[in-house]
């Protein structure tokens, strides 16, 4: 009984996650259906991207995961399903499926289109369908060609500027504020800049009080900023892409 | 194992639909329990009848889809349960079941009402109970008493107006800020007015340059007017009830 | 065939109710996972609580709760699993789990933690392995040491001031803006004396008209105050914590 999980930007009130889940359950009635999300901001592949990272190894082996932020519906853009490390990824060839790309011996596939899809929902009349069929043990060779080129997508990497400081950027702004960065939490002392601030690092928010900024490592293993019972995005004035430093203290 | 949709205007945050998944899995404890939204615009019957004609029919015969979108809770107004084309829709008769009440053979009944039901929460304490006895066998006769009249809502017939001009509105704006109208493609060269705006008619979104205004075939096969990579009805000013043309052109 | 209830405020954009449900899937596979909410307000244990003490019984026996509303995570705060009434909760010691916990017979543990658990992401690496340890039968006794003194939160009392009058609160304000009080409503004749305004007590909705306030027995057994078809937290700027009064009216 496979499990079957659901990435989106649809959000559910019009009916189109409704339409997806259907034909999921009519195609493949023995599968388990989990929402990750369906309120990936519209049109976000990055945001779709980093999300994907967290969750699709996490999920056990055979799961599909099924990820359709896709601006480029309908456009001559691939299609694609994806073999990698026991699990599959449906969705548009535009980055949301970087995660697993980026894995030595990820296989991909571009999906053969349908004549009868409708050109602004793939998500139901392609994606989903594809999902279907890996769930009822459809190979990933029967769906479509093997595609080598797929669209990757990467976090940009922190670069060392001197022999002091790493700079880095803000990859993400979660639900919270907390602004999750491209740096790996320092082994040394250090204090973070953003935003014109200095920012202490500490282990867990209760380290600091109440309404107070604070940097350190965040559940993916990367150093993310954040204010303790409030946003960080908000204090700092801060969003995707601005850019983090750390620097080395002391001798 | 039936599956069992929940498609309400409750949010989530309340608990409320806790309270509708817990009476579900204690009283059908076999069935499937799939979240179509509960995000539905607070008392939007509109919005949950398009919705429910999106996808009632995606899922398998044996589905119960449970839509309560109930602004006359606790009034007189009726509580259906209804079988058609093998689906069962269980809600409000408030015309929220009518693309199913709409097909011939429809068969709908009025649910006996229980005296200890409050008065506030039918979802609870009698449609998913009703759902829930569909899910373990009970047989549709032995929910109710028929009921020959149900409330029926209909999307408004577009009309052709002179040799060249169709007129139709706008039935409903979705999460993109797509205009969805109830024209049909048309076949010939043709403009979309709509808004003060000529709008020219494209395949797919990627057909237009981005920002630009453009109308297609929608995935419910009705014309719908959107803006590539943002929002038709932020670009107009329009919402739903607003008249939209398809006009001819050439010869 | 156990169930695991999700109850956060992590949203579901980011992905950490996707890593949660990852870890699920993967130790407890033949559990069925319900959301409850994953837009309980951030950081609000109380709302928590009240949402928790809607849905938690009314799930069979046998059910895993799972309740992360954490403003804590990382810090000294400890964190639960509960068995009560056949259900079992897992969650942080902050009261977000009083609804069971203040019932006669439950019993609580605290939770050992691992070294590897992230220290901002419990729900990930301490509730759901615990909850997926639940439903693989693993003993409350094995996860931790009883605790005896877990923190409870109580709604507060209302209480008669004269002969005439109860004075009570609101204890929450739900997504229509219907503001849930601590009182009982009255069995004999009296109004609500709520934002300056005097309000009839009425069986439902509908039996006022659009637009006006109406006081009634809401779906948890308490008085509540609403708006027809409209919000009476907007109508009386009222908001938790509001004082209400019931005034005994007639001889």
């Amino acid at each position: 009984m496979p499990t079957i999980t659901l990435l989106t930007d649809f959000g559910t009130a019009d009916g189109y996650v409704g339409e997806m889940k259907g034909v999921l359950c009519t195609r493949a009635p023995a599968a388990t259906i989990i929402d990750v999300t369906h309120d990936n901001a519209h049109g976000d592949i990055e945001a779709a991207r980093l999300a994907v990272a967290r969750y699709w190894r996490r999920f056990p082996e055979g799961t599909i995961h099924l990820a359709v932020v896709d601006p480029g519906v309908g456009s001559e853009r691939r299609a694609l399903a994806v073999h990698c490390a026991g699990r599959w990824l449906v969705g548009p060839d535009n980055g949301v499926l970087s995660p697993a790309l980026l894995v030595p011996g990820a296989r991909a596939v571009s999906l053969r289109t349908t004549p009868d899809a409708a050109a602004t929902f793939h998500g139901r009349d392609l994606f989903a369908p594809a999902a279907a069929a890996l769930a009822t043990d459809t190979s990933l060779d029967d769906l479509g060609e093997p595609c080598d080129d797929p669209v990757v997508r990467r976090t940009p990497d922190a670069h060392r500027v001197d022999a002091r400081t790493v700079v880095g950027c803000v990859i993400s702004v979660d639900r919270f504020g907390n602004l999750i960065t491209n740096l790996v939490p320092p082994r040394y002392p250090a204090a973070v800049m953003a935003g014109g601030r200095r920012i202490g690092i500490a282990r867990v928010y209760s380290d600091v009080e109440p309404s107070t900024l604070v940097a350190l490592a965040g559940s993916n293993g990367l150093l993310e900023i954040a204010v303790r019972d409030g946003s960080a995005a908000l204090t700092l004035g801060l969003r995707r892409g601005a850019e983090i430093r750390v620097e080395r203290q002391g001798a």
